[in-house]
This record gives C-alpha cells, structure tokens and sequence, in this order.
C-alpha cells in the first residue's frame, strides 16, 4: 500500500455535496458538515443548482470552477455512474456513496450496478467508500458524518462495515473518554475495503489501537495475511458481525457481504492474536482497558466496594474471568479498621465497605490502604446507586466519586471504576455524571463488575499472548 | 409447615422499633416505615425513652402499654440478647435484627453472641428475622424498609440473604413493571432461612414466581427436597452467591454461609429445575419473560427494528440462545415493499427499517405486517436511540415508542421490546420514559438484544422441562 496516497485521500481541501438540495431530507450531511466546521470549501451540486444553506450549488461536479478533493454522494442508486464519471473528469481522488439500493439489496439490477460504478470509479481513478456507507470521521480534517462526535482527536482508528454501529461506537466510547484518529464507515465494499483500511491503519501514526467490525471479506487470503500483520503492530479489537447462520442472512442483506464460515473466523480471530467482542458496547469496554489501564503487572486483583451482596458477585466474576484475589495481609486489616469500625463490614478481599455513602473521606481513605498493598496489582472499585434504603442521586454522588477518583489517582496501580444499578432519573443523572468525571481523568469506566472483569480478563490474555 | 401461623408474622398491627433515637442515623428506618404509611401502631424504644419523629418513646419492650408483634433491632449486637429477652416477654412474634457483627464478622465473639441470641428467640417463642439483614417489605401490610419502593403489590415473592442485593433487585424490577408480594432480607438466617421462606413462598397464594438470592445453607439435604418441591409447583430464579472460590470467601464474611461445593448446587439447581441467573439485573429479566410474556408456541422468531448492522448483531445473538428465524415469506416481502421503499432496508429475517425514526406510523405499520405472519411466535422489537447522525431524545422517541407499542399490543404475540444506545442525557431520559412506557403497558423492556434473547431462552428452556 502506498500510504502517502491513501492517507491523502482523507485530508481534502474541497468537498462537492452531491445530492444537497433545499429539501432538509437532501440537505442534513451538508448541514452536519457544516455545523462541525470543516474549514475547506464545500460545493453543494443538485439537478436545479438551488443554493443549499447559503452556499451557492452547481449542477454538475464538472460545472464546479475550482478542484474537488472529494465528492459525497447522496443521489439516488441509478444516478451514480453518471456522478462518478463527472468526477473522474473532475480528477476527485475520493468518492463516498452514502446511497443505498446496490448489491446488498433484493432490488433488481442492484449488484449490476455496484458493479458498474465500481468500474466507472477504477477506470477513471477515484477511490470509492461505499456504496451504502456514510463515509469517514475524521476530527483533525475537521469532517464528520453525524451530529455531536467530538471535535477532539484522539488513538483509536475504527473500520465499520455499518454505518449504524460505527455510529453507536463513536458515541458509546466519546462518554468514556475515547477518542477517535479516523472512523471509516465503508458499507459494501465496492472498492475501499477491509484489508486497504487494516493496513491503512496498522501504518498510521495517528492509530494506537485499532476497532473493526466487519460482516465479510471479498479475499479470505489477502484479508487473513493483513489482519495478523496488523495485529503484530497494534491491538485490533474485532467484532464479527454475521458470525453464526442467524447472522450471516442479515449481513448478505445489509452490506452484500458473504460472512464466511463460523469455524475459519473463530480460528483466524483467534490465530491472529486479536480481541474478539460481541458487541459494541464490548467493543468500548476493552478499548478503555487497553487505553486507559497501565498492563497490571499480575491477575492479582483487590476489590474494594460499597455493598456487601455485590462483594460476594464481584468476587464470583473475577474467579470466572481468572482473576486472583489473594487475601488480605493481616497488617492492611488492622489499617483498615483504625479507619471505620468492622460490623457490617467485610475487611478481607473482596473488601466491602457496606453502606459508607456518606463518609467519602473514610472510602477514600480506605482506598488508599488497599491500594498500597503490595499483593494486588489490580484494582477495581465498585459502589451501587440504588442498593441501598436511600437513592444515592446527583448531589450525593458526587462528592463520594471526587474522593474515590482522587484516592485511585493517588494510588496510581490499574484501576477500573464501576457505578452500577442507576434505574432512576436522579441516580442515572448520578452515573452520567461520574462517567464523565472518569472520562476527563482518563480512568476506565464500567456500568458493571461482569463487564469490567471480562474486558480486563481479554486485554490480560492479549498481552500474555504479545509477550 | 404450618402456613397460617408462618404467614401471620408478616401481618403484624403493631411494631416496636428498638433502637430508634432523636440521632437521624437511628430513626431512618421508622422514618422509611411512617413515610410508607403503615397503619399500625408503632412504638420507638430508646434508653433515654426521647420521644421520636413525633412519638412517644419507651425505654423497654416490656414497657409499651399494648401488645407488640414485631420488634425491630436497630441496636449494638451486645444489646440483642437482652431486647430478645423483653420481646419473649411481652409475646412478640417476629422480631429483625438490622445489626451487623455476628458470625459473619470477624469480630471475637460474633458466632457466640448470633448462638446466644438464636437460642434465646427459640426458647422464648420469638422468630428472627437475621441478624445482619433489613427485615421484609410487605406492600399489603403497608412495611417497608426503603424508600421508592413501590406501593402497590404483585406477584413476585423475593428471598435474599443480601439486603443491598435485595433493594438493587426490587429497584430494578419496579422500574420495569414488576411488583412483589413480599421481599424478605434475611441475612445470617440464624433462625429463619431460606428453606423456611422457600416453602412459605411455594404455598403463599399471593406469589407466583419466586426469586431466591442464596450464599448458603445449612442443612443441604432438606434444602434440596424443599427446593424441588418449590420447583414443581412455582418457577423460582436462584442466583447463587459465592457461586465459586473466590465469592465463597467473600460468602462466609458477608452472611456467615458455608458457600457449599460448586458442582453440587450447578446439579442441584439443574435437576431442580430452576432459572439459575448469575446477575441481580439478569433475575429481573426472566422474571419480565416469565410475567410479561405468554409461552411463545415455538422457537421461531422474527426480528424488526431499526437498524442494519443492529439487525445483524441481533441475529447473531438469536442464533446463538437457540432460537430460529425463519425466512420471511414473499407476500410479507410485498406488503412491507408496500409501506416503505426497500433500498436500505432489510425484507427479510431480521428485519431492518433502517433509520425510520421520524416514520412512527410506518414502523407501526411494518411491525403489524411482520406480527401478522404465522410463522413467527415471538417478536422481538428494537431500536438504538444513538446510532443515526441525530440523537433521539426524549421528545422524538415518544410518539415512536407510543407507535411501536400500539402496533404491539394489537399484534398480541408474545414480544420483547428493546431500547439500546442511550448514552447522552437526552438519550437517556428518552430510554427511562419508554422504560415506564412499556412498564405500565405490562410489555417486556430490555436494554439489549442479548439480555432479552438470554432471558427468553432460559424461559423456554424451563418451559420445556416443565412439561
């Protein structure tokens, strides 16, 4: 791959909006474009030349009296060919196909078309995403897709064969603090695929670690030798979709893509030293273990929480995902007891704190001594919204998170953070809030122990495997 | 066991609350009980004898001017044996010990002081509820021990040696519809226990399914006979902690319990017949397909919602719990070609309506097609309220969730509703309004495909080996 020329595809200086028109329903990719900011020119073309959101239009990518970059097009599936050869005559190095309506569909003459501009596209030198994509997000190019992804750049590069999920993705990720080099939603596959964009990303500096959801491949081979060559370099989280017969119908329907047998993705996930997920949300979960979490240095973990039911859960989850909890030194007991008084309590591993809501101080303090004992290299801290007789909402919570995140801080050894059971609006405000502190510190957070335990679980037996 | 005279300790008219003082932090249960409205009277016991939130005091048990029925004990456990003692004397039936510090502690003399205590209820007729527990929340007698939990009864009686375990359970299920008959925190079980309550629940008409949260038992061998017994004639959802090593420690320091071996209770609950669950959010989600949902007629399902690479997910997860999704048939193709254009959609099974967010009567519509096809016994509905370049807030997710859920309740098939991708506060608003929505309209809500899909799977499961 020649890295220079495709990276380039993602930095133009001018954009032509094919299908724009005063018609909201034609004009929300140009006004999200437009509200995010992208400070290169955008040229709107329709079939009347109308001016869209004050910018003058033009009726034909060739009519535009400047050069284009790249061309978006949401013009219906028939109009396409025409589109691309006006903007091979254009020499537009990159062409998104937002349109739906190709090989993935039951419609008539569909696969025939993709073919077609697929074609069209090769012999006249664009590069095309899609058809059936929304195309790229790429926060330093100041060009995004939907409404509200963060202007901030950041490490994780993300290839999406559904424009849907990626979308889930961006947004389920950006609360937890992640950050995003480049998020391509590429859809059928026409011509920009899977292998282009693994390998894109395994060279791009921009790109620590790598999320790919992908319903199938074209070339098993190619794709097969580019995945365990990128997962040499960077940690490729993968999300199959399609993985099993009830999938594999919907994804042939939805991008066109022949998902391939169960057993050879399972052995070639596996083979190639990936992470593999389940769904988007687990996608997030060992993204934030790998971004946001030093390697612990061994299984041993110490739990320590408010509640002594979800102490006794906690302590069933991490023997599952093969974590240790080795008892707790008689030395850190005695600490913790000079700190509040034993009853109700539980001072061994896990440790529970029971109902000290009110006493951020002692939890913080309490923390700090689990902490720095020397038999955990692990931590993960816990504490319910609504376990107890009193609602633990907004006004509550944030004074017991503050001292938590500030002990954790001090602390400085791996630590996940899980606030779980928010049912209500006062307590999911509360949760909302405690996410977003753990965001902005840069600390991995989880709506429950199962989910962090199984991302740390995965990342642990992802760097055992890389030794 | 004699029914009557068990059921009769939780109907008490009068309560004395031991322990209860002008100090906030020991009157905040009277203060839960007056705020729920018990109609009995109540009788705060002190040693100073102060008068409490507004009523007059005693300084001992034996002092009240009345009959008492149940006592409450808010007091150090050194004092229990005394107060017992009174509670013998003046005839009081049942009696809570809310105090920590027994044999479950650490604490020298704990195991000594719960035998002490034990003995001394059992010579002078009194039943105990704990030690180390919050006692029972009994809507119908008007008794709680929270506060928000719900007023109104219903049909879901709860065992739980965890007290937080208890009030996350009860939080979670109302949220979502559920109401109880009785939930009974029981903590160390000195006295009684979960074979008590399990077949009090087996025999108690006002429970229909029952929900056991169990770290351990004493006597193994009649458990298993009254456990059984409970299985034939009531579904009951075990989640067992201290399921393994690691929450076996945590077990025996939380609630005094021998955890027991892990493959005894895995055959046990099996042969049994129970819903084994391993998450207190996973107990309400069997209980919501067990409640809300008749027995689907077959394993076939369809799929609709919105969403392709959602969609894809989906049946991935369907497969994989086991059910089916049978290919849609053409003339259910044509009448769904007739409401929306196909480009972007998937007509098949699953089935995808891409991003008809703003198309309330279409999605309706569509999903009244799908539910009218004979060869699907199951429905399974779902949409993502952050996977479009638009976030769907709480104002336009309303009439959508009012469509959807009209179009289901005409359909009438046994159907899970799924709302999933609430991130953002708007987002999240939206997802707790149809929440309630769909609580109050008695349809199962899940927050994913997957835990609806496990959840419906573990109750066909049971159906299946029940009949």
């Amino acid at each position: 791959m020649d890295y220079q020329r495709f990276d380039s595809l993602f930095h133009p200086s001018s954009i032509a909006m094919v299908g724009a028109s005063p018609n909201p329903a034609n004009s929300f990719m140009l006004n999200i474009i437009l509200k995010y900011g992208f400070r290169g020119k955008i040229y709107p073309v329709n079939s009347s030349g109308s001016e869209v959101l004050g910018l003058k239009a033009y009726t034909s990518v060739k009519e535009i009296p400047d050069t284009v970059d790249y061309a978006y097009l949401q013009v219906p599936a028939k109009a396409t060919v025409q589109v691309i050869q006006d903007c091979a005559a254009k020499k537009v190095k990159l062409a998104t196909i937002f349109t739906a309506g190709f090989g993935e569909s039951g419609i008539e003459g569909g696969s025939a078309l993709e073919h077609e501009v697929m074609n069209t596209a090769i012999k006249g030198g664009v590069r095309l995403l899609g058809p059936n994509c929304m195309g790229f997000y790429y926060p330093i190019a100041q060009l995004t897709y939907a409404y509200e992804f963060p202007r901030e750049s950041g490490p994780v590069g993300v290839l999406c064969q559904s424009g849907g999920n990626s979308m889930q993705l961006v947004r389920a990720a950006a609360y937890r603090g992640i950050r995003f080099s480049k998020v391509v939603s590429y859809g059928n596959a026409a011509d920009i695929n899977e292998s282009d964009l693994l390998e894109y990303f395994a060279e791009d500096p921009e790109t620590k670690v790598i999320i790919a959801y992908i319903e199938g491949v074209r070339e098993g081979k190619q794709f097969s030798d580019i995945l365990r060559a990128t997962a040499m370099v960077k940690p490729v989280i993968v999300l199959k979709g399609g993985r099993n017969e009830g999938g594999a119908v919907a994804a042939l329907s939805h991008t066109g893509s022949l998902a391939g047998s169960v057993k050879v993705w399972e052995s070639l996930l596996k083979q190639a030293n990936t992470l593999q997920v389940h769904s988007i949300d687990e996608c997030v979960d060992v993204a934030l273990a790998l971004l946001f979490m030093r390697p612990p240095a061994s299984r041993n973990a110490a739990i320590i929480g408010l509640g002594g039911g979800a102490a006794v859960l906690a302590a069933d989850d991490c023997y599952d995902a093969g974590l240790a909890l080795p008892p707790l030194p008689e030395k850190t007991k005695h600490e913790l007891k000079k700190i509040t008084r034993e009853a109700g309590k539980i001072f061994k591993n896990p440790i529970d704190l029971s109902d000290m809501y009110s006493f951020p101080d002692q939890v913080a303090h309490s923390i700090k001594v689990v902490g720095g004992w020397k038999g955990a290299d692990l931590l993960i801290t816990h504490f319910g919204l609504e376990v107890g007789p009193t609602i633990i909402g907004l006004k509550k919570v944030v004074p017991l998170a503050e001292a938590v995140l500030g002990a954790v801080k001090e602390v400085g050894k791996p630590t996940a953070m899980v606030v779980y059971a928010a049912y209500s609006d006062d307590a999911s405000q509360g949760f909302l809030k405690v996410q977003r502190m753990c965001a902005e510190a840069g600390l991995p957070f989880y709506p429950s122990v199962p989910r962090a335990i199984s991302a740390i679980g995965k990342v642990m037996n992802y760097y055992k495997r890389s030794l």
